[in-house]
Formats: C-alpha cells, structure tokens, sequence
C-alpha cells in the first residue's frame, strides 16, 4: 500500500513557482478576506481559485500530471495561503492530507488511481473524520454492496468537495472510504457558524442508508488496517497542515498590520514623537513578535521536514521513528499555537484603536486561531513531548496524535 | 466649584441595593449579549433597563434624590453590569464619570442643578470629548451667546444621551459644557461598527453652528479651567471606569465559561477520564485565571478608594496626592488589561472547541476588552507607574492621565 | 483545645509599634545578608536580633506579655522582614506557626501555659515536621514514659530553637509534641547547604531513644487529634506564612533594585539619553513589577484575612469554611510565587550588568525563592483554587494543604 | 583586508569530528562545573582542556593547520561546550570572535601570520575591548614607537589569554591591537567576582605605559578602519557567540535536570501517583521547555547561517546584507535570552525541592544566563529587530549591534 511518488522528481523550480501562484491567491484572498468573513458563504468561489491557479493537484507526481511536490511541500502552500485567509488554508491542508489517505491505506491501485483523478480532474476532497461529537458513521455490508448510515460534526470542506474521504466503522474496525460528491442519501447539513475559520464549511453530514461499493472503500474491507507505524502517519498528516496554517496566519497578520501602521498609525499623544512609528513599545513589540514568528516558522519547517523524512522511509518505519516525526510536530503545535494567538492578540497594540473597526475585520486572525487552536488541548501536546523527552514513550496514535 | 456631597450620607445598606439592582441587571444583559452583539443596534433599551433599575442616579446625593453612593461605589456597580455586557459596562462608566464634570469644573450653583436634575430625571449622560481623531470642536461668541463648530470620533453614547458632556476649545482654553440631547445643529453620525463594544454608540458627531448659551458652560467662560489638582482628578474618572469593566468582563466571562463547561464539557479523549471537570490541566487553567482576577479584582478595589480618598480631600489636594491617585489607577490599569485579555482568549482552552459556536458568542469578551484596551497604549500606564516608583515624577495631566 | 486570645485586645498602635520594629529589624538585616549569605553560618545573631526587638512574643495576648496580634497581623511581620532577609523572615514565619500549634491541638492549660512561657521567655521556636525524606519519627511507649527515634530532613530552626514543635507517628496516629532544645539523643545533623534560604537551619535532625514525658504531648495520647476543620488549618499556618515572604522578598528586591539604579545605572549607550532613570524600557519594567508586586501583596493581605477570619471562628469552624480559607491562600500562593520570581529574575535588567558583582548578592533573592517555592509544586495549588472553583471541592487536608 | 579562507575547505567529517570532540569536553566540564563555580579560580585547566582536544584552531584553515571550519561552525562548538559549563562556552565563543579581527581589521600578511600561529602553537585569545566602565585605553606615539595607557573592566580571557586582542582610541581613531601576553605595564586586576560566567576571567586590566611596536597594530595606524559594512561585521561575532552559549547552557539544563529527575525525583504526595515522571504538569512543562528550546536552537542556527552568509560575501557586503545578518542575530538574541533564562529557572519545578542542594550547584545555570544576559539590554535588540520590520532601517553600528 505505498505510494509509488519518489519525491526526487520534484523540482525546486516546481516547488517556486507554486509557491510563487499560492502567494497571489493569498493576496488575492487577503483582499476580501474581512468581507467574506463577514458574509459566513458556502467556499465555491475560494476553491476555484485554488484549482485555477493549480494548487489542488501539485503534491501528485509529476507523470501523472501534479507538481511532483512532496508532502511538506504541500503544507508549505497552506502556510503561505494561510497569509491570506486562514479558513481557505485550513481546507487546503485538509484536502492536501486527505489526498495522502489512499497512499496509507488503498490498494496501490486504488492510490494511483486517485492520484491520477486528483492530477487530472484537479478534485478538491472534504472530509468526514472528526470523531468528537457524535456516535459516528457507521459501514454495513448490504447484499452485495455496503452501506453507509450516520452523523458526524466538523465536517471540512465535506459539503464542497468533490470527493470525500470519510472513515466509518466496520465492525469492530475502522475503514477509510472515498467517496464522489452526490452520493444518495448524504446530507450536508450547512450548520457551520462558528467564530472562526467561518469559510471552513465544517458543519456537521449525515449520511442515510448510503450505497457503497466495494471499490469505495480503501483496501480491503475484510482485512481492514493494522495501523503499521506508517500508516499511523495519517495523524500527523493534519497535526502539520495545523502547524503551518497557524503560523502562516500570525505571518499574514503580522503584515497586514504593520502595512496599515505604516499608512495609519499616529504617535501617541504623550509620547513627544512625530511618528508611531518611532515610538519606543511599539518598535520593541514589532521585533518581539517578528522574532517569535520567525522561531516558531523554523519549527514548523522542521516538523515537515521530520515528517517527510518518516513518509520518505515507507513501511520499514519503526514505531520510534514513527514518534520522533510525531513528537517533532507536537513541538510546533505546541509553539505556533501559543505564538500566533499571542501575535493575532497584540497586534492591535502596535495600531491603536482605530484599527478596531470592524470594516478592517482585524479581529478575524484571532478568532480564527481560537476557534481552530481548541481543536485538541494544547496541554497535551506538550505532555506528549514531554513524556518522549522524558520517559522516551512514544504518543499513542489516535486521531489526535 | 467643589460637590457638596458628602460620602457619609451614603448608608451600606443603599449601597449593597445598587450592587443588588445591578447584579439583576447584569444578568438579563447577560442573557442577551451575544444576540445584541451581533445585532448592533443602538443601546436605548439597554439604557432603559439601567434606569428602570435606578442605576443612573446612584451617585448624587440622597437630598437630592440619588442614593449618595461615591464615585468608587458607582464604580462598582460599572463592574457588575460589566459582568453581563462590557458595553452597557463602559456606558454606565463613562456616565458616572460625566456625571461629575460640573462638581469639578462648574460653578456649586451648576453642579446642585444638574445633580438634582441627574437624581429626579434619571438622565442619561453621553458624551463628546475623545481628542483622538480630528480637530475638534471650537465654541466662538456670537452676540450674546455662543456657537459650537466641529466633529468627534469615539463620543461614546453622545447619540443616546439625554444629557451631553462637552470639552471644546474656546481661544486658547478648554471649556467644558453640558447640553441637552437634541440641540439644533448636532449630528451623531450613527457611524460605530468595531469589533468589540459594539454598543456603546462610539460613532463621530457634528456641530454645525450650534447655539450654545452662558448657562450651558461649565464654569465662567471668561476665566477658564486653570486645571487645579484637584481639577486634574477628572480624567482618573474615566481610568477607574476602565479598569472596572475590564475587570468585571473578565469575572462574567469566567462564570459563563464555568458554567458552560460544568454542563457542556466532555473529557478529552486521551486523558482516560470521564470528565472534563477533572482534567488536570483544566483544573490548573481555571486557578490559575481565579487567582490572577481575584489579584485584579483588588487592585480594582484599592484604584478606587485611592481616588475616592483623593475626592474626598477637595479642592485642597496637593500634586503629590493627585499622583498617589493616578497612579494607583495606572498599576490596576495594566494589570486588570494584561489579566482580563488573558483570560478572554484562554478560557476557550477551559471549554473546548464546541464553545466556538457564534450563538454562544464567547469570542465577544475579548473583543470587547482588545477594543477598549487599545483606548490608549497600556505600555504608558507602566512607564507611568515606573516613573513614579523609580523617579517620584508625577503622571503628567492629560486626557489620559 | 480553642484559644483563649482574643484578638480585639490587639491595639492597632501594638500592631504599627511591631511593624515598625520590624522594619528596623529588615533594615539592619539587609544591610549584611548578602554577606551573611554567603558566610552561611547558624542564624543565631539574627535571632537574638528579633528577640531584642521583641519580635517573637508578638502573637501571644497582651495580659501575658505579649503584643496581642493575630495571627494574620504576625505574618505581616514575616512580610517585612523578608524585605531585609528572606531566611531570617522564613524562620520567624515559621515560628509564629509554631507558636499556634499548642492552641489547635493542646488542652486549653498547655496552650496557655506553652503562651504565657512564649511571651515571657521568647522562646524561639523550631520545628520537625516535613515529612518528605525519611521514615520519620515514632513515638512509643516506654515504662511510665514515651520515647521518640527517627530522622527528619528540613526541619527548619530546629537546631538553633528554644522549643521544637514535633509531630510524630504514634500507633497509627499522629501526635504533637512540645519539647525544650538539648533534649537527651537529639542531634540537629547541620547539613544544610542549599542553594537558597541558607540561614534557615533547615538541615536534618534525629532523635535517638529521646525520652519524652507526658506533658510534652500536646492533648492526650490515648485521645489522638480528630482533625477538626478548625484543626484543619494547621497547615494553612505555614501556606500564609510562605506567601508572605514570597512577596516581601519581591518587595524588599524591588526596593534595594531601584536604590541601586539610582546611585548606580548609567543609560544605554544606543538610548540616545542622559540617564538611565529616564530609559523608556526600564521605566516600563519597573512599573510592570511594581504593578504586579501590588497585585500579590493584595491577595497575601487577603489570605490573611480569610485564615484569621477561619480562626476567629474557632472550633465552629465548617468544613466549608475551612475551604474558603484554604483556596484565599491557595490564590495568593500561585500569585505571589510567579511574581516574586519574576521580579528576582528582571530585576537586573533594570540594573545592568554591573550589578551581577557577587559582592552586591542580589542573585540571593532569586535563589531564596526558588530555593522555597518548590517547598510544594505551585502546579498542584493552582489545581485546588481550580477544582474550588470550577467543582465546589474542598482542598484535601494534608501537611501541604 | 579579506581572509584567504575559503569555507569549502570544510569537510563534514572535521566539523563532526571537532563536535565530537566538543562533547566529551562538555562532558568532562559538566562533571565538575558545580564545584569550579564555588572554587572561583582562573580557567587555566579549562582551556588546557579545550586545547589538548584541538578546539582553539579548528577556525583555522586546514592548509595551516586548523580544522577549515567557518565561524558559524565554529560557534557550534560554543554551543556544544556550554551544555557542560556556560564560563568555558564564552571563553570560547569570545576567542573564535577574537580570532577573526585580524581578518576584518588586519592586513592579508597580518591576517595570515596570525592564523598560521593560531593554528600552530593553538593560541588561546583574550580580550580587552568592552567600552562599559572607563576612560578606555589609549595608544599614543612615542618616538618610533607606541604606547598604550588605561583601564578596562569586563575583560575576558585576558589574564589567561596567550594572545590578547585590544580596542584603543587612537587620536580619533579606533585601532585593533593583536598582542602576546606578559606585556610589559600590563596587569590583570584579577577583580572578577560575579553571581555567575564566574571562570571567565572578565575583571578589569590596566595598561601602564605599555610599549606596542607597529606591526602590534592590526592595519595601517595612519589610516585607520573606516568600519566598512563588511568590517562592521565584528560585533556580530559576539552576538553569535552569545545567542550560542545562551542556548547551550539551556539544553545542557534541561539534560541534566531530566537526568537527574529520573533518577531522583519522588511523585508529589497528593498526585496519586507512583512517580514523579508520570506526573502531568511535570511532563507539561518538560514538554513546553522541549519545545521553546527546540525552537531557540532553530534561530540560533539560522542566525549562524545569517552571519556566515555575509561573511562568505566578503569586502562587498552591502549595509542591506549587513542588516540581514544582524537582525537575524537580534532576533535569536530575543529568543535564546528569553527562553534560556526561563528553563533555567523553571527547570526547578521539574526537580523539586531536593535540587536546591547546593553540591548540585544546578543554580548557575540562572547565574551564569542572569549574568550575561544584561551584557546588553535585550529590549534595544528587539526594538533593533522591530525598527527593521516595521521602518526598513537597519541596525546601528555599535560594539553592540
């Protein structure tokens, strides 16, 4: 069940210009960004733009038509669209993880098969994953097929995608099934409206004596996963598209506001200055917060490189190499969640009061990390690097770690 | 121009009913906060409520009508209903404060009237004096009388008010000036939309030829404010209602989170309890915010006897004393900011993801408290305090100090 | 086994007159504890040197020759002494929690009689009693008598006591003991070196087959204590006295800092200014700690007031009382632990580097309170005010609680 | 004035190799680092440590003898070195900083004669240069010759060095000096008593008339530097230094507080629980301290890259690449003090109250980061990084910046 993707075929000047393409979608998203906010709308318009500027295909080999980037690689484009809008990098991390889920667990028929779709048809996946919150999916055999019957909350991106990846239980396992939109007897049931990431479209699905067919449903149904120290990977697929849209918003935030002082800020009134800009704080909390982006960037860097590391060596890894990739993110999780809240927060010292109107929608940077940075306790990633640093025992897999 | 006031017609037991009266009030704001957030329409019910509870009256005399709290009392009752919603908080607190103007700086005849018209009325006192954002306003003589000329930002509840507060410029002096709601020539520009204190109506205002009569100048025009010590407490006024709904916002939003949580909570997944109430890290979270609100909440109480105790000395208070007072507001400034910011954003931590839900509207207290605690820059109110405790150099006069 | 003090004998002037001992005590303390700290000899001047100021009797009732203060009024005196030195203040601390020990647990004649020789001999008391490290001591039965074996470590002021203040097993019991120093087969083992509070005398003792009469048991050994919640707040004796020299330790660093500053700090070379006194960065730092400074001291003279509002109550004392007591000093606790350590630690960014000199020993405050804030975990503290807070639980009596 | 040395020179192999060596040399300091604090006598042991393991030339080009590391490689070993004693770190980190003057400063012969003795006779350097505390030394012409008069305090490494280097006004100028020990009118005062970096041999000197003959000065006198972008290099040798043996001290801490909490450590009394690696705020914040570390370490990589980087560029380095090299080196400046200093400190609550012992001397870590930590005040570095961001301007040059 590997992936048949070497990632030498990856070319810097590929990995460039994507770059280069997810930095005008960020500005181009950044534009808006206050505004569609404001307006709580289904994603479409914002996907489309990711798909027209080939951004949704690019971590599929090149031969079949991707970018050839590898998995770090990926999260480095939500990172730099997180700059522009966090919601639209939360979605793109998701797809970009959910992409890699028929490379851990399908048929290596199935995950060329998807990759060859994903290249070429350029889909945009939502997922149906988050256990929290409900008694979950669950899959039935049906005379010759399956079925599919359940509910589930946080739903990302399941009600604009094209395809879905959605794990359900069988049995006393637990399955990975992808799926096209439209499928009978699924219901998206728009309930999304949160105080953050609002353009997520994570609000809960059901889904209703659903059809499924044996080519649906990833490996193989009678011998469902062992979750192998390599497929235990799929955890730390989304700890890192956290790590990076997190960060990439405290970068996005940190320029936004200083390009606004800079047209916009006055000198304190008492502080005998011409210009806020010289003004002795804000200088020091502008170098405080560029400096605590800037490490917590290197971890999150480093993380993906730990990661891509361990997917690089395949099935032979071990359970301890399993751990170092997974405590590595658990550091930056741990870091980017504390220093782009603190930044989202303390910006608006740097700019003064009239950058509370809601017209700038300033405001959204924190609201957004809130809302994601809750997704699982800060409090235990860090328990789990310290029992690795201490202890040397490695996080249990589970859908958090 | 001293208040004949005295603060020992105030009995405990009319003090303890204000806080009663208010603690009923706060809780139907409370009720309603994330709805009336979202609908940002202008506070007149809310006023309404205030003064269907004799809120607005409390601090004049009882003679008169009032209930004789003093102005720390007032103060107190600022922090409960901040407790239910820090915009009604911040409207009642800037009343008390405008309520004072005319024992400072008009004549004893103008200070009795406008007391007994407070106490009798149950006026509502908005205001027009945030230098920040324009030119400001110019009283010029015309005839007999005089005509006002100019625009505000940031005159919180000047649109609502029954009675207004005005600073102005008059030649080379300020004057301040009380008015009646509705004076020919005075436009609210209705133009407030910020992320936080969404209903404290802080829109811009015009004058345009506004007539305004000898009587509705605070004092003897002619011989302006010479800014005495005593004098100089009026802008301590503003700086304690601040601090106290700061504070009170971060008590109503640890209660609600607690609340919350004891019935919506679920225990996380990996920690191998039950329930979320025992997690140990949400156990030490919450002692942790207790402990440093309880520290602000007495810092609060002490910033307020410490100006009451300047008040109470009168027209007789030294620069020394006025500096003691000042500064005892500026340490309780920035620690009530520092604490009550900290805890809007980490109780979500307490809380979980599910607290993120827009109707539940958790994220409106830190931007309530990141809206107003930009009023101007916290890091001044420490080198104030700083300045005093290393140099003995006195905050100097100003708007903010 | 109540108290027969009454703490309205206390006279306030009794109370300014002891403070202000105390402040000559601290001034005289710590114009030598850098170098007394370093000397690391038995703190036996330093004691005569609160004797002779009539510091040790303070606690006991007036009509026996004492001074007649409460008990949250003596750690007020803790507090000042720790200004001068944070050793000398822990050792008084924990004396005047000896002190209580015969009035909680002994019959009505012990406690009085074990006061009237306190206030007539100032006995100094020191104590046995951490349980951590070692088996401890038993007391048996021996003839007519009793002996005590065992070994202790960190028994404060045991070596240098007038009276020791021991608890030991007795069956399955604990028991109190009351015994005059030089006992038969009591040797204090003086190997107290520690990186902080090095006058303390906290090293281990042990008590060889030390014959022990039956008065020296406090109550009646046949009848062990029950734990009354009255009783109950034995350990928040010692709590309240750590919070105490927490914070006037932070008090006492501040002031000797910014004397320091004064006569010493030259400005930053790149701050373009005359003096140091003027940097906008340590003007900053010093009202941030200042500030934060006030905060603790606030919450420690509430602690006080919860503990002594809980003694005066006496042995009506409910449970739940006895929670509220415990949490106030449980609040002030974490508080003034991350504050004074904090404090300790900046200060020397408002100095500079010459004040690192090891003649000047202003690393000595740091090490005093890191040396005693891991006495018990601050993590564990804040988790009780927590569970209080969050689940009405009531912290577990132990000797940490 | 370039250097000859070519970084390509480098082979992985002598880098691994000379960082091998580092660490057991970190391991032996380590052993005894506890009980050379309290000895406080000159480091000569200690650098004939580093010298007999070939760590004194390794900067040096392989032709000559040296080992062809680049100075950000060298910074490593600095790095290395301070996970086993902070003191020996800066001696180190100073001396490969002293050994790149001539290179900045000194003709190509000069720069060339003293690398080939660098390498061949493995001369450790000290240095007087520290401007802070005095008149400063002065050169003067005396007939064919030079001499040099005045006091410097803050001189590491100068009264063990065997080569010093030396900052002098010269007229107007100022001149670097390259010159042997044992000087004729050279005294080191042996004045360095410090809380902490106590084996670093930083007291004050004095010259008395000291004869330096022409070719002792670094360059041509008469025409002395006119600190080009690349010349004003220099000061971020130290700064690189710092930031190095800053966070080399922070992971050496952290490894031996975990070493010794496994084998030391008791479960807290109320925690339920059999060991105190199991406890979850322990393993919290080894996890938090892990984390911070981790990405402290990430900067100070980066920011050795950074300088490396302009090094490499050469005599046309822009003042725009000079900036880009020193922000970088602010920026990790910001982060190692600030994060160093809190392990530091908080790696107590790890230990517990049984680490405070002195023998285990685990207090210098906070010592010895306190101490030079303040070298320069860390808020004009992060007021340097921020006026970067925010104004484009770059960093001042200073023997600061």
């Amino acid at each position: 069940m590997t992936t048949s993707l070497s990632p030498d075929t990856t070319t810097t000047s590929a990995f460039d210009e994507a770059l280069h393409r997810a930095d005008l979608v960020a500005a181009e998203l950044r534009a808006t960004a206050a505004e569609r906010d404001r307006a709580n709308a289904a994603p479409t318009a914002e996907i489309e733009l990711l798909r027209s500027h080939d951004l949704l295909q690019v971590g599929e080999p090149v031969e079949l038509g991707g970018s050839g980037l590898n998995y770090a690689q990926t999260q480095q484009i939500t990172r730099r669209i997180a700059r522009g809008d966090t919601s639209i990098a939360h979605l793109l991390g998701y797809h970009y993880a959910q992409q890699r889920i028929a490379h851990l667990f399908g048929t290596p028929e199935q995950a060329e098969a998807l990759s060859r779709r994903n290249a070429q048809e350029k889909l945009f996946w939502g997922g149906v994953q988050n256990p929290r919150g409900g008694s979950g999916l669950v899959l039935t055999r049906d005379e010759d097929g399956f079925r599919l019957n359940g509910r589930r909350t946080f739903a990302s991106g399941a009600g604009v995608g094209d395809q879905l990846s959605v794990t359900a239980t069988f049995g006393d396992a637990l399955v990975f099934l992808s799926l096209p939109a439209g499928k009978e007897g699924f219901t998206p049931l728009g309930d999304w409206d949160n105080i953050g990431q609002r353009l997520t479209d994570s609000g809960g699905v059901e889904f209703v004596n659903t059809p499924i067919s044996r080519d649906e449903i990833l490996g193989d149904p009678d011998s469902p996963p062992t979750f192998t120290a390599f497929q235990q990977l799929v955890t730390p697929h989304w700890q890192l598209a956290f790590v990076n849209f997190y960060i990439g918003t405290a970068e996005g935030a940190l320029d936004e506001a200083l390009d606004w002082t800079r047209l916009n800020a006055s000198a304190w009134e008492t502080s005998g200055l011409e210009a806020a800009t010289d003004d002795p704080y804000i200088l020091e909390l502008v170098g405080e917060l560029r400096a605590e982006i800037t490490a917590a960037v290197l971890l999150a860097d480093r993380a993906g490189d730990a990661l891509q590391h361990a997917l690089d060596i395949g099935e032979a890894l071990t359970d301890e190499q399993r751990a170092v990739a997974a405590v590595a993110i658990a550091e930056a999780k741990y870091v980017t969640t504390k220093v782009s809240l603190d930044a989202a927060s303390r910006l608006f010292e740097i700019q003064g009061a009239r950058a509370t109107t809601t017209d700038y929608g300033f405001d959204r940077h924190w609201r957004n990390l809130r809302t994601h940075t809750v997704h699982d306790p800060v409090a235990y990633k860090a328990r789990e690097v310290g029992d690795w640093t201490l202890n040397h025992r490695a996080p249990q897999f589970s859908l958090y770690s």
